[in-house]
């Protein structure tokens, strides 16, 4: 391996990608996955159904290349959100990942600068550098929250080219007041501002919590993303998507790769939509296990955050490493986010959280129990 | 449209994308496809059904993230390929236009330049403009041929860090010799280019037409680009590849975004992969008409360039425009590449073949007969 990263740095890398090394972390064979906030619930057999037959009828045309509006899937998707969106407001493709990074395309590049609040979700950064834009860090408070005029305070300071409001927050579960996404797109008038509010994991957000789409007429500048991966429990399918303006939905046009979504992306995503009755059923046993999870975890001492996500995320570790270790070797993997004294935890089926809950209790009596 | 054209430049678009207007030419409903060098033959019987069986497997764990790695399906193109090649050399992306973008993304980017030779494929100058990369117009000769010695000392003279080869060409038809490719990478030796062979259309080659495949090993900084788009009748599918040295394939990881390739895309690639003998077999057809198609358009007196791929593009003719709408009208759509004199067509089933040679001769003979 050191003689295969000595031969990549022989290659003529750009600057900005010398030294790196290729993220290729082995995914772990464990039991129990927890790490990557997945969908632990499978689809449905019945999706399962709807997307081999909408496959199967997209193969007789697979030799021809894909519808490049991806209309049927536009509309789908609109009808889905509601709040009066129609095709014209939505976008889609491989990934929220793409969907960003062609906003960053479209936005951002050489000159320009894109604020995140972290901790937040860890790909901005990198999607920011892979765009060659500039990543600023913004602050929060010692509590992880961000407050509407914090947030505005530092978007007038900054006059960041973009900004990203990931709501709920990954890593740390917790939603984002309207106020704050409506203050940060006024403090960003100016600047002429893009407002980016991630809401990948809206879904499992409480009951009555409003989405930011609420907040689209009249704000040009307003996007929201979202994913099928987790509700939809489509991670695999790779189908991220975002609403805006329809001259928003242009500029994604022009930079994005022609026919960049396969014709099985787009079978694949619309049988999922209009068959989710069953995911959002699953949805619903999810937030349970994750109000669960937050409840249990109080009761063993542990500082959960709030969480409108489908992971919770919490402190209150003397050695969160050892804990994830420990929690490994009974088979539960979680994600350890790096930051002091936490771990992340991804609400699971209700046999996997009990499993995970056990496990963690345990690991926490025997460690009480070392001489100190 | 124009409305939102003005709204589209309000925003805060990035300066080299002000004033461009959406890519969106509707695809137009017309009998006979023969415009975008797609494989006329329908993906067979048994391919489709290896394919709806792989996709419904890989439904079962949709709710997980996709092999990141995508190792199966590496594997069995580098089988594919042949020339001693592994896992360790391949590398997919969706459509080569990702994996050409990610070749940019990792040695092109500001500052930095890429080298191509129009007429040739028309996304290289717009995906350079994609990663801030400057596009160099390098030259032909008059009939549109690259010697080596030319090539060579371009690439001397202007020092590109990335240069492409497209062979066969887009939209010539015509292959390189293996000389060019040896001399332009020898040339690049100083400056350390990046050469990309792009033979998309390689399957279509006349008999024992070398492919830059068996000029890798040794040559580290040469890149051979393929795609199952053509050949494989899959360009709904979405599936470009490259093969390399292994620190290649290191410095993509580098720029991909995370789990790029999905599921369903990794199922339908291997299943296709797996069940290719009827898809060669359509392949030998597609050449025979090719192989046709100059045949009898060099007895209608016009033009024909040789081609090794599965298109025809032919000179000669007074009016290229007229001769394009009139093939319309007919029923058959081709494809004008905007270079004087001369039209594109592919080279489809022997039915679409047919008529659109009868067409074309009646075309041409109608314009004979008019009052000079």
């Amino acid at each position: 391996m050191n003689d295969q990263l000595e031969r990549l740095n022989r290659l003529p890398l750009r600057s900005n990608l010398r030294g790196l090394t290729p993220y290729g972390a082995p995914q772990l064979d464990v039991p129990i996955l927890l790490n990557v906030n997945e969908n632990s619930h499978g689809v449905p057999a019945d999706v399962r159904a709807a997307i081999t037959e909408a496959v199967a009828e997209a193969a007789t045309s697979l030799n021809r290349y894909p519808d490049r509006e991806f209309t049927d899937l536009r509309r789908a998707l609109a009808e889905y959100l509601g709040h009066g969106l129609d095709e014209s407001n939505l976008w889609a493709a491989n990934g929220s990942n793409e969907v960003l990074q062609q906003i960053l395309q479209a936005f951002g590049g050489p000159g320009r600068t894109a604020l995140g609040f972290p901790p937040t979700y860890s790909m901005y950064p990198l999607l920011a550098s892979g765009t060659d834009t500039e990543y600023i860090k913004g602050e929060r408070a010692a509590d992880y929250g961000l407050s509407a005029e914090s947030a505005a305070r530092q978007v007038k300071e900054l006059r960041p080219n973009i900004v990203f409001l990931c709501s709920p927050n990954n890593p740390t579960g917790t939603g984002l007041g309207l106020d704050v996404v409506e203050a940060v797109y006024e403090a960003g008038a100016e600047s002429q501002t893009i407002v980016i509010v991630d809401e990948a994991y809206h879904e499992f957000a409480h009951d009555g919590t409003p989405s930011a789409l609420t907040l689209l007429p009249g704000r040009e500048r307003l996007i929201v993303s979202r994913t099928m991966s987790k509700a939809f429990a489509l991670a695999g399918a790779r189908l991220g998507y975002m609403a805006a303006a329809p001259e928003v939905t242009d500029a994604l046009r022009l930079v994005r790769l022609p026919y960049h979504l396969s014709a099985v992306t787009q079978a694949t995503a619309l049988a999922a939509l209009q068959h989710r009755e069953a995911l959002m059923a699953d949805v619903e046993d999810i937030k349970k296990q994750r109000d669960r999870i937050v409840t249990e975890l109080t009761r063993m001492g542990l500082k959960p955050a709030a969480s409108d996500s489908n992971f919770v995320f919490f402190g209150g570790l003397e050695n969160p490493r050892e804990v994830w270790k420990e929690l490994l070797d009974a088979g539960v993997l979680i994600r350890d986010v790096g930051i002091p004294g936490h771990l992340r935890v991804t609400a699971g089926t209700e046999t996997e959280t009990t499993a995970f809950l056990t496990a963690l209790e345990s690991i926490l009596a025997s460690q009480a129990a070392l001489p100190a």
